[in-house]
């Protein structure tokens, strides 16, 4: 067995449209790289070697939360040493925390020699999103660990399902603004229409259909958010644009990566994803806001892991 | 082409629990017997050979309201007549009036060498519907045209997507007593919270995964109606109670058939569906109300024609 190991932890989109809350999905960059190997004493010790100075006390840092939940659920005395190269910005909004927790638990339980199953390391990175967002949520945990597009049918108790999904392109622009998590919470009514929650779930059902059957033009007319997207949008700086002109341009749609300010496009094909990646770059160079922009896919199998001695 | 055609119309269970408007299914037992033929004068003759004493004005009959649209859209001059023997109780709620408007419109297609698409049908039939209850509704329409378990995305635009199923047997239970489908309607909350909405949409999402993968577990799991069943199976005797002992019995899930009175409960085997059918009859039994119990499958065809002559 590796004494240590290297770990590639992709970045997700939660809130997949229509999909608020239960569907998210792995892409292949950007990816966060991490290492996790054995130390003498009991505990974890974390060492960052990016330059974001998260906190290295294990109690404060998501991956530290969700390796304490999995030292606990071993009920052996171990020590991690885990070293972090953080790729995915904090708050970007495509799961820079998930991407910490998951890695570091699917990472412990490789050198542990896989005592846990999948379920089981989504329910110890729940506690780093616990403490990065105050919510034990799945939705961008989920597909870290089992890859591909997943659905989050319950989270108490935890019921996970891999979807199906044909190739698809996926862009991604980052404005480089910041969006609280807790501000686009706030602004989500509680209460909705009847009449408005049948259109989204008309549209899931259609989602989660067009990914099972490969159908991409089902897939594009279900990527419609009658609920959240109207409200939170407003947080993110010339949204409704980004949306219309990506259209316009062939992506099959997207909308809010998880509560933003990043925005995702899918495309049946590459020509068309770096053309939106494009657009997005020219329309926020207009309105003088910098951005960050990625042309990637979908990431099918999840965390990477390889020995690294 | 044959000059008169027989159909067989089958029943629909509409609002399959967490597909609440959107999802419904055709089911091989029971199913309305008519025959359409070309007669001598333009329009539409309507000759009842059942004991239901429905209409026999085209105006005023689901069926009739169907085939007039169909008409309209032809427009050329042609003459119908329609013999209908109903084999689907009114008011019973596995969608005896779709069977009658999709089966006259599908049989008259047929007639005219197949100048529509299944879609047309589907939207000359919502007519009927709209006579029967005021809105056009395409839930138990949808599936009595495809076969098989229907979404329906979106009413306007239409946007229909037939699923995979696997085989699935169908008890239902029709206890004797009548729910006004307005009264049905009109306990139903116009506000909801979005949690619960967020619950419905990961039970029908996992549902059709259910459905497309063949994981019965997973159709069972997400069974499931947070928002409509508690409020309408107030209107149902002894519903919680067969749900309950269904479920007990081994059945996959179930719950109201449309807008009720009936129950339908879905099980992996032909036993257990039985064993269900029993166990509903007893429990009206015991509280002295008559039902009438099926034991069937879903219908995966829909309408079926003959040339009858």
């Amino acid at each position: 067995m590796a004494s240590k190991i290297k770990i590639h932890s992709p970045a997700t989109v939660a809130n997949m449209v229509c999909g608020f809350d239960v569907l998210g999905f792995a892409v292949n960059e950007p990816y966060d790289i991490m290492y996790i190997e054995y130390k003498a004493e009991p505990g974890i010790t974390i060492v960052n070697e990016d330059a974001y100075n998260l906190p290295t006390d294990p109690l404060q840092n998501v991956a530290g939360a969700a390796l304490l939940a999995l030292l606990e659920a071993y009920d052996k005395p171990v020590g991690f040493k885990l070293t972090i190269n953080k790729q995915i910005k904090p708050g970007s909004g495509v799961g820079s925390s998930a991407a910490s927790s998951a890695g570091a638990v699917a990472g412990a339980n490789a050198l542990l020699g896989n005592p846990f199953t999948k379920e089981d390391l989504v329910r110890f990175a729940m506690n780093g999103e616990k403490l990065a967002s105050g919510v034990k949520h799945a939705d961008n945990i989920a597909p870290c660990i089992y890859g591909g597009v997943t659905l989050i049918r319950s989270v108490f108790p935890l019921d996970i399902i891999k979807l199906s999904v044909p190739d698809l392109f996926v862009t991604i622009v980052h404005p480089q603004i910041e969006v609280r998590t807790a501000d686009a919470r706030s602004i989500l009514k509680q209460q909705i229409l009847l009449k408005d929650a049948i259109k989204q779930w008309g549209n899931i059902a259609g989602l989660v259909a067009g990914l099972e059957q490969g159908d991409y033009d089902l897939i594009g007319r279900s990527l419609e958010d009658v609920l959240i997207e109207p409200t939170r949008s407003i947080l993110i700086p010339s949204f409704d644009q980004v949306k219309k002109i990506s259209k316009e341009l062939g992506a099959l749609g997207g909308g809010i990566s998880g509560s933003g300010p990043s925005i995702f496009m899918l495309s049946k094909n590459e020509k068309t994803a770096k053309a939106v990646q494009l657009a997005m770059g020219q329309i926020y160079d207009s309105i003088g806001l910098s951005c960050h922009t990625y042309v990637t896919t979908i990431n099918t199998n999840g965390i990477q892991l390889m020995e690294a001695s």
